[in-house]
């Protein structure tokens, strides 16, 4: 009767991938076919591929993220529950300050909001991972410190953060700093590869 | 061959995971960008994120206690499959009404219309709640009294009751108290917190 | 090397979970709020509403049915794989065709078409159900004829087979059927009930 | 510590079939009731029927060729799930290349861009099964090569190729190309087949 509260962390990560899998695919309904007919058409589109590519990016990055965040603990309590569902709600508005961005055509304000949004996210996952380390210390166990996952949420929320104020002077380029974070997470820290290359045997 | 219709109940959650997370998401396409634009857009668009946030948590805090309700059980017969499509029927017109609602601007008919839902669904979850009991005494098991979680489902249930009426006299009030059940919930109950924090090792 | 191409039934019971869940929910997006103000909005929409649960049942059925087909074999080859997602294309006209009766006001052709659409899937639920039987036959494996099922299956099929035609003089009579449907699923047969209660002891 | 990087494939089989499954289903939204009463309607929307019934199985064949792609390793690296995310973006802008085709009449240009996004998306899939051999590699494991199947993505990548010129002066005959493309995997491969057959005992 004492851990009727506590409960595997499967069925939250299957939940979580449910909603992320369809914030991340929504987004292609907001994607319009444009009026004009051939290559004109593919012109007029362009803007708004790139921003649905920016949208799936943040979002791929954070289902990653999430994943490796969970995956420290193997009980979630009520507050974890709860800060999970937070999470997901912040990240579920982002189809929605994406057509918000594309109707408004990019203007300063629509792109400063989901810049905001950005940041608002970021907030929301440090929630998460403070309810989870809590769990971790709770059930008696060390939390993993992965500093250099750590630096590219910092670089990330610092890159955003410069955004918005710029959004309302040039706003492509605040968008363009918001593809910029990508980049950050694809490339690989210096010590990851190494650490897997000379692993001396498979992890099982 | 006895108990073919018996089946575990890993599906039956992967299912419901499914169908909350397109239930909790697709709301987000409701929501629609103002036409005004800047700071003003953001105002007219505040009513509907706080429709679309109380709509969330409903369906959030539904999924956490489907979470803990099935967990209970570890096998489903047809009665309880039954039970929660049904369940996952009356969860599924949320967003309809949602929907409603902003149509109509909040007002009394279309608010009381959302908050009877929000019975409605209470009243399935129930029939869940008794599916799955029933299940437990035929296997022999005893059914776990969590009476912490039941005061909560009683008093949301009671405040959703006392909304309905109130919808046709303050509409604004009614949507008031469906976001107050949020923090029946959230709110940790008093014997909850120390059950974790004196456990003297980890569920396994 | 040599069984490549046979793989566990667990990715293909979750994907169409998955893509059960979706067809299920997003027929909801179909409901649309309707003009009218008050009480004579909610009548307006009564006819929408029961469409939208006869095919919400309907794909309901079918997950209990596919869920319990799948459970029998452990390991699915590329035959399997092909007639499921055949059948999950069947299935997924489900949304199209319900928004077809309810756009086409449930005149005679619409109703036929949809009644049409359920004969057809029944027909690639029973390639489905071949595959698998053949799968069972290649493993060396006994199939299990669960003959209550069986008939189910049976009468549903012929109950659809006369709202076709039925369609064309009476539309509302033949959507009547397709409730009816429901009705002898739901309804447990006579040697189900029994079974569970005097079993000895729980399957582990 | 070494391998915090490192995990294990489940939960990106259950976000990719999470992610499929939505693409798959919400094309179905793109499918418009005619404005035509009667058989008429039924003649109008054949051609949305068939593009429908091409990008369904386009996206199946994917499903089940990742499913036994992400079997083959245990384990996914961060350069698998950011290939696993690319993939998954190309596969999503096929809902969107799906209506353009549909919206711009089947013009020449549209198909051109459709199944240019086949020969896309191809790529991306090559990608991800080069960060798949390479996981292997690093892991000590043979890569296993299953010519039968690298035949069928060649012969694929060579008729969505052909298809791209063809469909400048006759889209109709494209399309066919790409639904041919379905027949060369639903037909079973000579080795495949035997197989099974004389397998001496089931795998377990």
């Amino acid at each position: 009767m004492r851990h009727t509260h506590l409960s595997t962390t499967a069925r939250l990560e299957a939940f979580s991938d449910g909603v992320i899998a369809v914030i991340i695919t929504i987004m292609v309904l907001e994607l319009k076919v444009p009026h004009q007919d051939g290559i004109a058409g593919l012109y007029a589109v362009i803007p708004t591929l790139a921003i649905y590519a920016v949208s799936f990016a943040f979002t791929g990055i954070y289902w990653i993220n999430h994943h490796h965040l969970v995956h420290r603990t193997e009980e979630a309590d009520e507050l974890v529950l709860y800060a999970n569902l937070f999470f997901l709600f912040c990240l579920s508005l982002l189809p929605f300050l994406t057509s918000y961005v594309l109707e408004k055509k990019m203007d300063s304000f629509s792109v400063a909001l989901y810049t905001s949004s950005m940041v608002f996210t970021g907030f929301s996952f440090l929630l998460l991972r403070l309810a989870i380390a809590r769990r971790l210390r709770l059930a008696g166990k060390l939390e993993i410190q992965d500093t250099s996952v750590q630096h590219k949420h910092l670089y990330s929320l610092l890159t955003y953060l410069v955004a918005i104020p710029v959004a309302f002077y040039h706003p492509h380029l605040a968008l363009g700093l918001c593809a910029f974070v990508t980049i950050i997470w694809i490339t690989p820290t210096a010590g990851v590869k190494p650490r897997e290359e000379d692993a001396p045997f498979p992890r099982p």
